[in-house]
């Protein structure tokens, strides 16, 4: 028998991201919704009501996360539709919020269409994915997967010193641990792809294979401080001249590995930063990211063949930290790229280079991300923007794989 | 008629340059004190009384520069010995008071040797030559000189609020306008190096022939931030890359101008300096100081050259500021050679990379300078070093000079 096919409804689309974008909404037509703020309690009690008006049930965990559930007619494990509602400081519109919307316009569209799934579909939104007033990034999320420890991260303050346990405390968003999201038929997550591939390609929709695996590093370059005007060049130990060798080194080498490798030295502090002295001390960090792993070992060989001494300054290099590639699910995948080419979508297959709740969720529930494009690959800013129409194909594809995966 | 060839009193210069140490000397043995501070102002007190006890008359000016003088039979325009006894924070226990204390045991070994000068010997400290409390530095000496306006510098704050105005009239060493120094036969100023020349060659005095003139650049590079994890490198407009590579290409060119150049690269901010970010912008200064303005000239032609766009992001160069070379008086300088040449004390003509008093004063009084070596060539911290043997053949030579302009 031929399953009915269902789109979504774009207009209500459009105006439920607006909707939303008002808690929150900047001067410059952005957000600024920081986890457990006002505004994200705020809008939290709004994505429940209109959850509520659907006849979901809400239940929410020790960790904040909201679990918005239409029951479907048997018991069994749900299908989740998740992301985040918090933003970072001055963010956009459509970064993580969007995947939570999505979850509830395919919802609506069920409800419309008079369609009782044959499993639970549950609309999740964690807590604190940005890490933008709590460090770390995809808090929630971690603690649920095992990669973080609940008890440490409770007690991580924001800038004015309130921990996350107080602030999600008096949220009233705190739950029981019991409502934890443990297992499910399959976690899907529709995002912004915050960068310009689809973009540049004309794209509609990426189908998201994996999160890509990184490294990051410190590299320390030692010096000598000694007067601007009164060292000859030759007697010098300029660390800011050593640390521009080793830039262009690392610039040189990693730039030969792959095309789709991506590395960054974003963060740079020069001591004492003074004109008339010269630097005796430079700090950057190098990062990078691709999805094969063997790349990423070349990377490390690179970073650790840099020498040692330069220029009579010392090279000190420390492993800040580093993550394996999280590859998602095949099959879920599958669904999604079905799902798109059902409705005729341009799409490709591909990488996520931001990290996302979806690369914890995982480690144990097949899962799978959706990307639309993204205006000039911005986003984590108040110019953030993704078509209307765009989103809508968005969840359109999101809608069909929750048809196609149910039983 | 052949002149008594005097020496110095080397034990004692060394015990006065610790007596003098112990206004404001730190936990490990620099010297913290800055201009019209506590410190300071006992320093200043102490000299004073120094100097009155060998029957020199002290006099202050409005600047708060003070002048002791040993009268000459003559009461014709005096030959002034000058430094200042202000220091940086942390700094050591050389620079500058080193000037002055030659100036006290040149005096006090004419005392002990019972010779009156046919014209007046004056020893002087300038008021605020590091700056380090009130910018700029060479404070006084500029106003003396009409290099800076009094009434601008009267109103110079340090970073507690107070003026310059306040902190001078508050020190008791407000004196007359009418003391100011406006003539003399000569000015003399001993220094150590703070550089690393004299000590590298093995030489014992510096007889300085120029203050070297200089540039300073701001040089902008404006990209823009994206996302390091979802921006592939050719859709980039990393504005550490550009600056990268603008830095290679000033050290390429500069570096072949000339030996004697030195450049400098010494404030380098990144924005916004987050290492999951690619930098948008990158702000750094390029100093250079050499003696010839031709070869400044070149350096000026460099820095313009510089292309306008690079990698995709647009270069701006704004110039800070510039100064040409200072040069002192031939026959002054002459006859500090002279003088090391009498004691047959190894030495070299040289340039000063740092400024200094003398350089203000030189426009309009006959000036010359003498090094001595800096160890290691550090100053401005606390292990500024020189050894006092050779503290001692540098006010030999300041003694023998002033006895050689003696008329």
């Amino acid at each position: 028998m031929q399953r009915q096919k269902l789109f979504i409804n774009g207009g209500r689309l459009k105006d439920t991201i607006e909707k939303f974008a008002d808690f929150g909404r900047t001067d410059k037509n952005g957000v600024t919704r920081l986890a457990l703020s006002k505004e994200d309690i705020l809008v939290r009690d709004y994505f429940s009501s209109c959850c509520k008006e659907l006849g979901m049930t809400i239940k929410v965990d020790d960790l904040g996360n909201i679990y918005a559930t239409l029951a479907g007619t048997s018991d069994k494990p749900p299908i989740v539709i998740g992301s985040h509602m918090d933003s970072v400081k001055k963010g956009g519109r459509f970064d993580g919020v969007l995947g939570v919307i999505s979850g509830l316009e395919v919802v609506r569209t069920l409800v419309d269409n008079g369609i009782k799934p044959d499993i639970p579909v549950t609309v999740m939104n964690f807590t604190n994915e940005e890490g933008a007033r709590f460090e770390p990034s995809m808090m929630a999320s971690g603690i649920l997967s095992g990669k973080f420890d609940k008890d440490v991260m409770m007690k991580k303050k924001d800038p004015e010193g309130i921990t996350f346990g107080e602030a999600l405390q008096a949220s009233g968003y705190e739950g029981d641990a019991a409502n934890r999201l443990t297992e499910a038929c399959a976690y899907l997550e529709l995002h912004i792809e915050q960068g310009p591939i689809l973009e540049k390609e004309d794209l509609s929709i990426g189908v998201v294979e994996c999160v890509v695996g990184m490294v990051c590093y410190e590299i320390e370059v030692t010096g000598e401080s000694d007067h601007a005007g009164t060292t000859p060049m030759d007697m010098r130990k300029d660390a800011l001249f050593a640390a521009n060798d080793l830039i262009a080194e690392l610039r040189g080498k990693l730039g030969a590995l792959d095309s789709e490798l991506v590395f960054t030295m974003g963060r740079m502090n020069v001591l004492p930063n003074i004109h008339t002295v010269i630097p005796n001390k430079v700090v950057f960090t190098i990062e990078a990211r691709h999805k094969n792993e063997d790349v990423i070992r070349e990377v490390v060989d690179i970073i650790h063949g840099l020498p040692t001494v330069l220029e009579d300054c010392e090279v000190q290099i420390t492993k800040l930290w580093g993550r394996d590639t999280v590859w998602f699910d095949p099959a879920v995948c599958a669904a999604v790229e079905a799902s798109t080419n059902s409705f005729g979508y341009s799409y490709k297959r591909m990488v996520s280079g931001a990290g996302h709740d979806a690369q914890f969720v995982a480690s144990y529930i097949p899962s799978a991300m959706i990307f639309v494009p993204s205006v000039n690959g911005k986003s984590h800013c108040e110019e953030e923007f993704t078509p209307y129409e765009a989103c809508e194909k968005g969840v359109n594809v999101l809608l069909e794989t929750v048809m196609s995966l149910l039983p």
